[in-house]
């Protein structure tokens, strides 16, 4: 449970407020605030991540941008009907759904905009300052949770801050993708920001210049659901075991808006990019490792992986380990994106800033961090979220729990 | 490459030195000295657990017990008929194979020997000191590879040493069941003792007071190389996200002696067993978890293990992970098995004594040990070898990679 | 569509009826009859099996017998919470269980039955007759769906139909396990009789004796709805193609009420001969076949099962097929219901008697056939369906279509 | 076991005859001459397909092309160290391999040769003509087992024979792959083709045009081994129980040879097209169906497919199969070619031309005939062979074994 004496009212804006993963996200923290559901998945609400003084569940107020209209609670019985949300809460929340889509606005249409991206980004921090101001809100994290975007090659102006404003406000040009100008938005509106998408959001030189400038912290990017978790995870076996792994092969099937996204080989570039990065980083350059995403559209919110490991042990023997992951995309994502939320806000209120590199637990492509081994990650962000504690409460001892709890950040058994 | 000014020569005294296991250790050894294969799955290999003297692959010596008299060249041609052996690897030892045959005694056999299991350890402890004496070497090291035993149930012997020697003393008894014998002898002939098995060994609290007594280092007990290092490895990645995990059913399939002993269900308890309160020490005791070991002769020395893992996440979506696990069970645990030996030893140099508990990372039912949590007990281990080191060099600031690999102990990508 | 000029009324009655899988054939029923629902699974709704004449699905009336008195729209809730019947379906066919709920009675309860079996019969038989003549139905298919039996000792009175009665007839006696007593209370009331679950059922010689005795049809045993069914369709391609099957193993996951039933070895002693009984008759009896039933109640009515084929190809080469198999049992089975129950009829008015072996398509353990070859079974059940529509119609050649039908039983793509 | 007095030698003529799976033809053919192996694969050594009077295994005279020189010897070690031939069988052949290797000539090369394609095509057919003069044999059989080759566009010439004998005179045009080039010279010798292969090879209208002017038999192609195996077996399961396959999505994995032939997408075109073709003949064509072939080098010549198949059941209920084959590719081509060698041979004795649509049991995409159902498959050929024992030997009644032979092509248990 979280301290009551935490860091006080956030907010959570989120970019795709209408997609699946934000749906759940917003179906979810309704529901935990009515009791209907346990926390599962929210790793903030067990130990040892539990230490800090963090936003409770009933100050999180959220907004967002979205450029479809359909309204939440329709999309949350789309949900419901998917498997995604109980029918019994989605009784209990239909209220509160209502109530999060009055602050949910127009976002930044790339196709249908017209005038300067400058003017653009305008519209959305008056979105931000009006929902800071109208909730009276101590800090607003902006999540991006929208569509995957194309890769985009870099430019000059993506190195420079003052060069990438004056082609903002050239009427002509178009030299940020929407995640970018997200988070150019956010940060010019003094929000934290975190990328779980694997899109261009925040990683260009410009907008780092931009939140150090701010003192603004970030994170991301690619929130880490399943086969790249597993793939953290059992990667470094082979490692400490000194087995020779020499290929990894994977297939991931998913249907969903995600699915038709990543169906595109030119939007799903991104991701193969961010899940090839994080095994070459774990077992080196060698492996042989053909990777593919299918959109398979009868599937829906479902993501099954497949992968198969084949491995050289003691006297070249030729071993396999293959595994099949089933599970629902959203669900894995949700949990994550409000333990993001309250952790950046947290890490916000402590004054942190940069690229938040201890979060990297949350993610397939960690900004801040070359950590890609699971357990070390989960190490590392007890330890930071120890720290936290310190800095927000000054009390360098902890609980008595805490201190175990960071050394053991796995430890015992579930609850 | 570990230093030739190690802990010096070292015997490695194997119960069941014709069985698949120790064949494979015997002839990976042998392979490894003539520079015939690379070291895969040896982990005192590779940082961070190569930075302690180690005996070096030609510092250690090969004997040991059995009660079939299969030639061991006969052995390895029957394992390189089931792919664990290369024929080319084959060739190159088969003289090594029969000097090490001269060192493999006649052990006790439980059905046919006749007197006291005084006599009986008696004649185990002369041909361990005579094989000590007749190679010159500092130590050697017992492994136990027998075939796996039905448990037995505890009586008030196993718990005092002298009561236990009294009844060793009674022809008419057989108190003993041959694992705890061999311990026995062991601890008596002053060697450290390793139970690679599941059997009882020593595990009776008459066992554990000689360790004591003697100042003895031991280990086990039985390898971890297969699903329950899988098991081990991802188990802590749910209770890191929170996830809630409902059902872990799992099935083994496998063939040779292995598998014809664990086929009979009262063998087979002691590995289900130990099996099982790793999972339950993993994830608490309401998780349902059938398991079943099955004999399939046709399979070999091949082990297909296939886990189905039904977890809850958020909102209560129910997700599964299944995986299949095959791999030649000998090749995966005779690395391990010279690992175990050349620890065991620089533990042994370096005075220690009672359970190894740090030698967890090698097994299913660690001794010593509460730790089942895979990447915690690779950090441990890498700790204790580098506490090891300092003992043993007294150099306390290690090589400039040493500090680095124990804080890292999976560092990077594979070499 | 099924021939409104069909074999008329007919009444199905299922013994077990407020089980998972009766309450899935009732509301499925009731929403094909609503037009909620497509007749996915039920094979008499498609070709080849469409030509005969069958009962409409508004000509099925539905009563039964059940031990528990849950209400059926209660079950049918709880199944929908499961997953099993949509949300939308549930709303439209809550009348409909109210009023199936009305012609459900109270069944022969084992253990609380007081006086004897023939006592008890005659309330059985009383239920039938006034269910047919309530409804005024031309016949009444009695279906078995109550929980799975564990196997029963053949005695003297099992062989003979005399012997039998006067057993049955004495207080102090239980001769009859409960699915014989059903299956001998259908028959005297002039009941065809189809048994979907392993149990004894009408298997005991002196049941196939009434059987003959008063002309009935019957047919069972035990419905093929998953892992045996891709037994009978994969082992006959090994055959096929002369490669040598040495082991398949399996394992079974289910929770649900058949998942506590099985979960009891001895309950699952019938289920597991008669899965073993096919395969065998399918590969031959030296194929090691480890095979697990493990009750995971979180999983519901969802069963998964894993299969591991070893086998052998040219030049002695090792390889090996596995498959998962994840479906909802009750899903699976609940259509064959409707399709037996129509066939049967069907069969019962053009007057056939005996095992009906040709239903071998339905089942594991198939009474009057030995045929375990799915495709072959496909074949036969074609054609005679089609000898069922000439003894029904006297049309000898059938619509343009049934020829090719009944030649080509899986011919080209879905509808 | 085949009749001695059977249509007499036969040349075996393969097109890539240092390939894997020619090597395993070779070698496999060797070890059952020196009844060094059992028959296993080998169809038409069981009922019902051994009816027909074939050639014996000592009657087959092998030779081929290839454009590499490896010795086959070198080959079969190859082999043999990647687990296809076992070290005690490569002893047995040795000399055999040596014999063969003499009539193994230099095939056409697509880029060193210099000339037209006619000259090409009259060496070809003049390695052809000699082989059989040399050995005496009444008929050669040419079987194309060359690296797979990328689509061709069709152009004029290949629909006319006219025109493309002009256009293969003209030294400065390439108009036929060299599968196509290889069937014609095949036929232009007068010898039956077998395509194992999916390149363009006979499948031209101008060489099917020369094939019924010579009045030879043909058949094809791509030979059916693994995946597509599967689903022909599994698909019409679904379609027979009325069950909605939603999507079908495939991943394989190769290395060896055809492997890295495949790796590169535009020679996998030919094969993904074959595979698709057969999948939307089963199930129709709305069913999604990703598939991949993927290069993973360190697997050699053993293939692993995974396939998952998503369906929809009664009350909408979503579920899956996978499986996963894990399969040693020319062993499990290699008895096929050897059986497509003797069945072709023994069609053309009987005097059969055009496409052999009989054997599509063989095939992934089956010439001369539309029947993609495995099982029905098997019951065409056993029929065909049969009328071809009456062909041959006059005799319409055939033995007592194989009227029941052919109406149960499956039957029974594993010989
Ligand atoms: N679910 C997971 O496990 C997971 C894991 C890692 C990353 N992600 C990423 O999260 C994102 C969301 O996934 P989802 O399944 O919810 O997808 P979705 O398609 O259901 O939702 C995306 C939403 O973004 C909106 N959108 C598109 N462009 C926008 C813009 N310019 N401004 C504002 N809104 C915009 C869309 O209208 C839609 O409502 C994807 O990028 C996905 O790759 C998801
Ligand atoms: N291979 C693995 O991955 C693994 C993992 C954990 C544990 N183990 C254990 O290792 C042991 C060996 O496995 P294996 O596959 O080599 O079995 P195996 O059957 O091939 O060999 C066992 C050997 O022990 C000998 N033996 C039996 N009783 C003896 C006695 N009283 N004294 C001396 N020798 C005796 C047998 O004659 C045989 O040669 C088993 O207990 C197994 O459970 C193996
Ligand atoms: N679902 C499948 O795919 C499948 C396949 C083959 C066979 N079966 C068999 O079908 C049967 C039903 O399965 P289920 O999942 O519905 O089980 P279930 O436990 O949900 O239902 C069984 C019902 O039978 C009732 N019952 C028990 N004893 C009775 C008696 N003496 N008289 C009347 N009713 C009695 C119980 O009260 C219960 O309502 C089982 O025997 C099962 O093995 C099911
Ligand atoms: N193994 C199977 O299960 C299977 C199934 C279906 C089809 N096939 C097909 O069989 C073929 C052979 O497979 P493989 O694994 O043996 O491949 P491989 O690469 O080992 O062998 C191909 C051989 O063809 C030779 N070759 C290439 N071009 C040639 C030419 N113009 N003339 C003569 N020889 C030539 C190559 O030198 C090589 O020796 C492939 O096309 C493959 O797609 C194999
Ligand atoms: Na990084
Ligand atoms: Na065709």
């Amino acid at each position: 449970m979280n301290s009551p004496h935490g860091v006080g009212p956030t907010g959570l804006w989120l970019i795709g407020a209408r997609g699946s993963v934000a749906t759940t996200v917003i179906s979810g923290l309704l529901a935990l605030r009515a009791g209907l559901v346990e926390p599962i998945g929210c790793v903030t609400e067990r130990a040892p991540f539990d230490v800090a003084p963090l936003p409770a569940w009933d100050e999180l107020v959220i907004g967002g941008h979205d450029i479809v209209d359909t309204a939440l609670d329709k999309r949350a019985e789309q949900l419901s009907a998917a498997g995604l949300v109980p029918a019994s809460v989605l009784r209990g929340i239909a209220e509160g759904l209502r109530v999060v889509d009055s602050d949910i606005r127009c976002g930044y249409h790339p196709t249908l905009h017209t005038g300067s991206q400058a003017e653009a980004a305008e519209t959305l921090i008056g979105d931000l300052v009006s929902f800071r101001e109208r909730h009276g809100l101590r800090r607003v994290v902006v999540v991006n949770l929208a569509s995957t975007e194309p890769p985009v090659p870099l430019v000059a102006e993506h190195q420079d801050l003052a060069a990438l404003e004056q082609a903002l406000a050239d009427p002509t040009r178009t030299v940020l993708p929407p995640s970018s100008l997200a988070a150019y938005a956010a940060l010019r509106a003094g929000c934290p920001y975190v990328d779980f998408t694997p899109s261009t959001g925040i990683t260009l030189p410009a907008l780092r210049e931009l939140a150090d400038l701010k003192g603004l912290p970030y994170a991301g990017r690619d929130g880490k659901t399943g086969e790249t978790l597993l793939r953290t995870v059992l990667a470094p076996m082979f490692t400490a075991r000194a087995l020779k792994v020499r290929s990894w092969a994977g297939t991931n099937l998913l249907g969903g808006g995600d699915g038709a996204t990543l169906g595109d080989p030119e939007f799903a570039a991104s991701k193969l990019e961010s899940k090839a990065r994080g095994l070459a980083a774990l077992l080196g350059s060698d492996v042989t490792a053909p990777l593919h995403i299918d959109n398979v559209p009868d599937m829906g919110d479902v993501k099954t992986a497949w992968d198969h490991v084949s491995f050289e042990g003691f006297l070249g023997a030729r071993m396999t380990l293959q595994f099949t992951w089933t599970g629902y995309d959203s669900s894995l994502a949700a949990p994550l994106v409000l333990d993001l939320a309250r952790l950046t806000s947290a890490a916000h209120a402590a004054g942190r800033s940069g690229p938040l590199g201890a979060l990297a637990f949350f993610f397939k492509d960690p900004l801040g961090s070359d950590e890609h081994r699971f357990a070390e990650q989960t190490r590392e962000l007890a330890h930071w979220v120890d720290e936290l504690r310190v800095s927000l409460t000054g009390d360098a001892d902890g609980l008595p729990g805490s201190a175990t709890g960071s050394a053991n950040p796995e430890a015992g058994a579930q609850a």
